[in-house]
């Protein structure tokens, strides 16, 4: 049996980062990588490649995100593995891959150390252009995960420092979901969630009422991830 | 490059069934199928084997029950990709597999008609013989999936016919989770999901007040299987 008679293995990362657009507000943006060669030539993809033979999964996707974004995850989940016949009717026959794909969180002060190159760019989650492969059904599919997760997990504190405020968080929220939140009522889900535990301290700096800091729960993991970060025995 | 330079891909399904025990209670069960070969020569593990180059991977795991149950599965979701170095100490670092694995659903009256053979048998979720390779964690997280997923959705419902009673359902969700439940609560719960619609209909057969038939409610999914399912554009 030849290699080409083989479906390759391929990972990949949908990496999501808050950042600033041109008028200051915060936004879901994500990278992506330009391919300089075919298929798809020339479009815009998902960072990702083939699988080395002594690297894990979820270390060939923080791997991707290293050199990408020089940055390490906050958190990392494995998102899919897309390997239908029909994902890319570019490729031939004998070259099919099978992506897994991971999908991870990077925090909002290291997200400004990102590093830039001419073929890696930032886009906003609702902004992005047509990707190559199925690459946009695998980001529409994170961006579901990421929605869907926030609101049962406290998976969105992996944007934050340490100790934030009510307002940081519900920015977060409100650039995740893409919509306005009413404080009150933020507030109150946030403190009944258990989620969020108040420091004592406040924000320095303000100088009228300054607003409390919380930070995340440690009792509560930020959101279970899959099988392998569990206790072998706990999972059931 | 060589072939053996490169992991390999392997798909594995694991096949839930709701099967009587020797008293006659239904239990939740799973095929599992004999090594005839090294590593693990002996030892029980899931079906599966390599993706086919032309085979899409839910389309190998259907594969995979039809030959080991002669059977169609009602449900069948992707569960994870494993693919950690250290997953079978067994393996020679050339031999490294990776596996996608999906879990299934077969419905009850089915279940009957599973075919049988000397290498593949079916054993009680609750007494799962150590396994080859990773697959003990396989099943143990599956069963989580399950377990899971049976509070929020549907998907109990692929293991029964098109019409049941409240206590054949009551039942199923006994055999998943492993423990009694109190019959009025769980109607009332049931009946509050609004998965379920009364048919008007009652069972036959029994003679003093004849309990009520009730089926799948259409308006909601079974369950959501992932991306691949979902309409275009539907996703978030």
């Amino acid at each position: 049996m030849t290699q080409q008679h083989l479906p390759a293995l391929a990972v990949s990362t949908v990496i999501f980062a808050l950042r600033p657009d041109a008028s200051g507000s915060i936004k879901l943006a994500l990278p992506l990588v330009r391919r300089i060669r075919a298929p798809y030539e020339g479009r815009w993809a998902l960072p990702g490649g083939p699988l080395g033979l002594n690297e894990g999964l979820s270390d060939a996707a923080a791997r991707t995100l290293q050199s990408t974004t020089g940055l390490k995850p906050r958190y990392l989940e494995q998102l899919f593995a897309f390997g239908e016949l029909n994902r890319s009717p570019l490729l031939q026959e004998s070259e099919r891959v099978v992506s897994i794909v991971y999908w991870a969180l990077v925090g909002n002060e290291e997200a400004q150390q990102a590093i830039e190159s001419e073929n890696v760019a930032w886009y906003f989650a609702d902004e992005v252009p047509q990707l190559a492969f199925d690459h946009n059904l695998i980001v529409e599919y994170a961006l579901w995960r990421l929605r869907n997760k926030v609101s049962y997990s406290s998976v969105a504190h992996g944007f934050l420092g340490e100790q934030f405020t009510m307002a940081q968080l519900r920015e977060v929220y409100e650039s995740i979901l893409g919509k306005e939140l009413d404080p009150g009522n933020f507030r109150r889900t946030v403190e009944a969630s258990g989620t969020v535990v108040a420091t004592g301290e406040r924000l320095s700096g303000a100088k009228h009422r300054p607003p409390q800091l919380y930070r995340s729960n440690a009792d509560i993991n930020l959101s279970d991830n899959g099988p392998l970060s569990r206790p072998q025995g706990e999972i059931s």
